[in-house]
């Protein structure tokens, strides 16, 4: 229990309290406007990503070497986890091996919970199952941020799969803390009455929202033999052309990506002036640079004592 | 349109002037004297293979090292391109992450065509369907100059699968611009009416060339059911030492490989004095190196404009 | 042969003299004591793992990096090897592009006999099929000598799949070289009469022994057909908690991992005070500086000349 307090794990956004995480988006837009990092070249973290992804894992490529990290190459695919080892020993591997930190997306929902009271290096999650995906959370914030300076009193609509997103339960969560109105919408059936938040229909949540996220369609992730109607979905419950046109002029539109072009967005909004998606992408270095650091100076501090 | 002439796009030989060819030729030559390099240690540079390679990838990878290149790390096998996502939004997405040039290999011909005008960091070829291999079409012309100092008047054969060679073609067009002679030999079948050069006996074409370019017999491309008679190819079309005997004392062999030892050209000939297939591999960093300052110098004016 | 001699090949310890050995093993030490090291940054090694692997690969990286090196990726997935390219032909080529080192894991016993008197680079042997796992074997040593400062007079046993581990017929010989006792303990029938060691039941060989080495069971080469009968063999040959409290007081545990917890050794002794398991893993990184540095040292001597 000593180590998990000492170690500046970054699990979920719920294990943080509401200034830690306004700490983090304030460092992020510091970055972003060229603040000075204190490089760490002696330090060595390894992502390890058991789960398809290209956004995220470059990102976080990305944020480390700006700041300076030696990254461990480590392959998923050809790793001893292929000859039955638990991911806790390849992780204890790693740090008998000399790596200060882990960037770890898995397919188990919180994987990281027996990890990180065994470990003696901070874990980062960047996506556990059905779980958490906290690095998006706060990228997402820091866009948000960025536009308006804060969330409170904002309203927020998040549109689509709610039951199978990853983003959208601690998305929720954070922003009625962070004081925003936060409401549901997209297929009735994929709403989730659990997560303390309103549902709306598509038309009327548009074009009330000063925040528009949209969530991707996991087809991967629906596999009831159905067929999907991808024109369906887009005219029920897409933001096509017709509804971007009755959002709020100073509304801006979210999307975690990869964008189903056709589907959950019009293909021609992709890059809408009020598209904030590639900014997104763009933003996420400098979030997950915030998450790195804070890990690390956590780290130095326990060394220095 | 702006954009595309802006940006130093690298996608084949035919879409530049033979001046610029000259001067890529003549700085890959000096590299290889030990020329210094400006190096770019802040720019960042992202490698997208979704055709297996080790010449190519590794030439590139060692070439943005002796720049100084960052170099993200990029799996085609793990990319969110798995999920369903286009290449023009992967290619978007690295670049709002802040890659500042993608080398991309990539199994549909011409795939960067829609690319070159949405994007506005360089796209450098690295090979595409059965189209264009710009870098592999340099670094043959390099081997070429660094032996005779031109190509002019000199004769030069292209020896085996014309048809389905990416490299072939557009070695014809750019030989024949730069004041070569090109024929081609190999099997009659093979051979490409379309290409604007004349056909001769592998004996008589072999005996009277300065140049010899042998190409890959690609067993993955050649599914008509046949078993592939190898034996049958060598004796018929390859470089067999008997016909390495009757080439000229200062002609020499190119082979782009990886090679089919006895098919192509005989096993002991590969490394024979006047076989360049060796040469051609070290010459090809020096020629992305020449291929990624050139993308770099162009990216580097438009920004200070 | 004028090659072979010159380049500091590392392929089995077996090919070493005693001396060299005992060179590596202090070297290494002092690396991990916090020798300084002269860092190689313009030299390039690559890392040729055709067998899958986590702590190896990892820990020669990670060695990489501590010495300053470059390493060229390199995915042997996604390699030409793919397209039928022999070992011998993929290592000329990396030769040819620049690489100054190259680091193979591959499935074939003694696959770097043709390669090591046709290469101009030094190989690095990371495991070849049945055969030797050298660096392995170096950091057990280095492990050993870090409590003892010597093997000299003491006994260790190898317990398991003696037959086809790579570690323990290159581990009983050389230890025996520097004068120790080995004696084999495990599965009758997975004992070797071919290497000249002695056999004893388990109960007796961990109570007198000072070092007791543990094998993986390698489930993966174990294919005729019965069910593994996990229990069983821990109650049997693994080191349960029973035997734990009849082992000597200053001896310890060693495994090369991954360990099968619950059969090699019981899941709670991993990491007992007397088990040196993590350590191993720890000395690696240190073991693989060693044997860089010869490997360069030897190079550069060559140059000099």
């Amino acid at each position: 229990m000593q180590t998990r307090q000492r170690i500046a794990h970054f699990t979920s956004l719920d294990a943080l309290a509401t200034e830690d995480i306004e700490q983090l988006i304030e460092r992020a837009l510091q970055l972003k406007q060229g603040a000075s990092v204190r490089p760490l070249p002696t330090k060595t973290v390894a992502n390890l990503f058991f789960e398809h992804s290209t956004r995220t894992k470059c990102s976080f490529d990305m944020a480390e070497h700006h700041l300076g990290l030696h990254v461990l190459p480590f392959e998923t695919a050809t790793s001893s986890v292929q000859k039955g080892e638990t991911l806790l020993d390849t992780c204890k591997t790693l740090q008998a091996i000399g790596v200060d930190a882990l960037v770890v997306r898995h397919g188990e929902t919180g994987y990281y919970e027996p990890l990180q009271q065994q470990l003696s290096i901070p874990i980062i999650n960047a996506g556990d199952g059905s779980g958490q995906h906290p690095s998006q959370s706060l990228l997402d914030l820091m866009t948000m941020y960025a536009e308006y300076g804060h969330v409170s009193g904002k309203t927020i609509v998040i549109c689509g799969d709610l039951r199978h997103s990853r983003v959208a339960r601690s998305n929720a969560h954070v922003l009625q803390r962070l004081g925003a109105t936060v409401i549901g919408s997209g297929p009735r059936e994929w709403f989730d009455e659990t997560m303390g938040i309103t549902y709306r229909e598509m038309d009327e949540a548009v074009a009330t929202s000063d925040i528009i996220m949209l969530l991707r369609v996991q087809h991967e992730r629906h596999t009831d033999g159905r067929p999907f109607a991808a024109e369906e979905y887009h005219e029920r419950y897409g933001l096509t052309e017709q509804r971007m046109k009755r959002i709020q002029p100073e509304a801006i539109v979210l999307h975690p990506a990869p964008v189903n072009r056709g589907v959950e967005i019009a293909d021609e909004l992709v890059e809408h002036p009020q598209s904030r998606i590639f900014d997104q992408m763009t933003n996420g270095v400098f979030a997950r640079m915030a998450i790195l650091e804070r890990a690390f100076e956590t780290a130095t501090i326990k060394e220095t004592r």
